[in-house]
């Protein structure tokens, strides 16, 4: 029943998630998007790191800390239309202009993390240190991935 | 059934909070959590904005998209305990030393912002902007409250 219920829970949310087209969120002045941005970017590397600790056995795995921590991760996701809205390309950013030239390719980006981080949160919910380890991995792949290509050296 | 799950998904996140007290996460340098905290609270104002914005009647009132926002600013209360770790109240920071010293006083405030946005969560999810008022006011109230409480001029 708890199973069932948490795998509704993500359906729900990412369902939320999959409403809004990128740059479909209000618009703000771009340096205000760009700030946004980097907060949204800041508030995901700092919940990631205590993960990858765990992973790397640089930390003791604590289940229920690590799923806290994939749970902020997941709901990040939700963020990032919205922290990469059209006209922010121009400012103190090191955002490609690829971003919103392809927004295909970074609509599938983000569906994809979105996709990835909650199945980081379903299989921490099940507390166990070598099933995180694929999943976890998974999700660090997103952004070096993304990193690499969307945003200059 | 959909309004059943949702207060199912709400209390699960809201147990998930409720299960760490503040400070209990991993410890980390005071800059860096300072600069979290100032992440997550950008995350905070960026997503009240056009809440309030509608409340106001100064941007027309989108049920999806006051939801949506609504759900992000829910889902920041999580953030704020391991924003507020022990330590972090010396350096570039407005924050007050009565955080860590009345930890009682902070928590409350911190599980009444838990409260009180899930209450908001579920009254965007009816869709009806007079219903979203009131209950967007008390969340409104739990960010000038705090900021009054524990927040240098």
């Amino acid at each position: 029943m708890h199973k069932k219920l948490v795998g509704a829970c993500l359906a729900l949310t990412m369902g939320a998630g999959a409403g809004y087209a990128l740059n479909a969120m209000a618009q703000a002045k771009p340096e205000d998007v760009i700030k946004y941005r980097k907060a949204v970017m800041n508030v995901q590397a700092w919940n990631m790191r205590p993960m990858a600790a765990m992973v790397k056995g640089q930390q003791p795995y604590d289940a229920q800390l690590f799923a806290w921590y994939a749970g902020v991760v997941q709901q990040t996701s939700h963020m990032l239309p919205d922290a990469f809205q059209a006209g922010s390309d121009k400012g103190d950013t090191k955002a490609k202009a690829e971003i919103w030239k392809e927004p295909a390719k970074s609509k599938a980006a983000m569906d994809r993390f979105a996709t990835d981080t909650a199945a980081l949160v379903a299989a921490a919910r099940a507390g166990n240190l070598d099933a995180v380890k694929g999943p976890f991995g998974a999700v660090a792949k997103n952004c070096g991935g993304c990193h690499e290509a969307f945003r200059s050296k």
